[in-house]
């Protein structure tokens, strides 16, 4: 967890989903999470997904391949929703420090974070805002996502990498298109999954900044 | 020509390309207009494009069907060149007024003005900076518009409308991976051809003036 030093009273929290053979303090999360709260006074928290960082299961499977090779092992149903209970009790648990409150919820993930984000954010009706990407409507998580996709309805930034090796550029604008949501625009650069370059780390900032902002 | 009130010495000029069936004063061009004046102190310059406005052959040809049936009767290879000739023409009559003078140069043109904008962009080395997109590689256009697209080297902010009723999302996507430039990014949205988002207006001016601010 991350909140600005010396305040007090609720602000807007902001949960962040790391990608695939990562953990909840990858040097991206840290980044994404001094930002919005030095530049924009929110709270942030993050949490290990499936055999990911200081999970139990952590090691049962081979993270790299199962990234890389778009094996996607962590992936199951009970997987996605096991996350969902455990990202609203995390936001319970945070919620009740006296330097968060109760204040709007913000959710940016990309690849894994994406993942078990499309099923969060799906769920979850206070998530006012999502940053999400760098995945596609890809077998066996299509029918799933496409699903969960269609109940998201809050303001979406979709990130895609245009030479991605893992998602197709098919693949993931199926995916922006399934997003219910009307107030939906999709950021494409050139380039790797991992190079999602740091412009739409500011572009996330001020989405998120703007959507979370106390009318 | 639009400048701002009561300044001198040079400063940048931004050449707005108007669409298909509209003319150098269309609402869109004095909005951006506008915009970049009052709030970026910049000039700006629009003509008509072949066929249009108060050019002499206007109404040779029916506009409205040239371009929402993807005719294109205003295209040719000649017309590209004339309208090179006549951008820089354009320029160096404007840049000689005192209040705008010997500044860098952006472009900015949608749909039409990306048909001829590609060419005039690709033939001028003083352009910095360059606002496209609502076009892609379709014929009889597409081999033009990519032999140009793989000269263009500056920074482009590239606008797409998934459900553009005149330009695929595959041929959009074709003409945004054919410019060379390595700095490029591409915004969709879902929408129609003419729905570009007036977020996309803002982000155009954020962009020129990242890129057009003197050093």
């Amino acid at each position: 967890v991350w909140t600005p030093e010396g305040v007090t009273g609720a602000r807007p929290l902001v949960l962040v989903g790391h990608g695939g053979g990562l953990h909840k303090r990858a040097d991206y999360v840290l980044g994404l999470a001094r930002r919005l709260v030095r530049h924009q006074q929110m709270a942030v928290v993050a949490i290990d997904g499936p055999f990911h960082g200081d999970r139990p299961e952590a090691g049962e499977i081979d993270l790299a391949a199962a990234t890389s090779q778009r094996r996607l092992a962590f992936w199951s149903d009970d997987a996605a929703n096991n996350m969902i209970a455990d990202w609203q009790s995390t936001t319970d648990q945070v919620q009740r420090l006296p330097e968060i409150g109760d204040g709007p919820l913000g959710y940016w993930g990309l690849s894994m974070g994406t993942i078990f984000g499309v099923p969060y954010v799906a769920s979850e009706p206070r998530v006012r805002v999502a940053v999400l990407g760098l995945m596609g409507l890809i077998a066996p998580l299509d029918t799933r996502l496409a699903a969960d996709a269609a109940y998201i309805n809050c303001p979406v930034l979709f990130l895609q990498q245009l030479d991605d090796e893992l998602i197709s550029a098919n693949a993931a604008v199926e995916l922006f298109r399934a997003i219910a949501s009307t107030d939906k625009r999709l950021h494409a650069h050139p380039g790797a999954h991992s190079a999602v370059p740091v412009e739409e780390i500011e572009a996330s900032e001020s989405f998120l900044a703007r959507h979370l902002r106390t009318p």
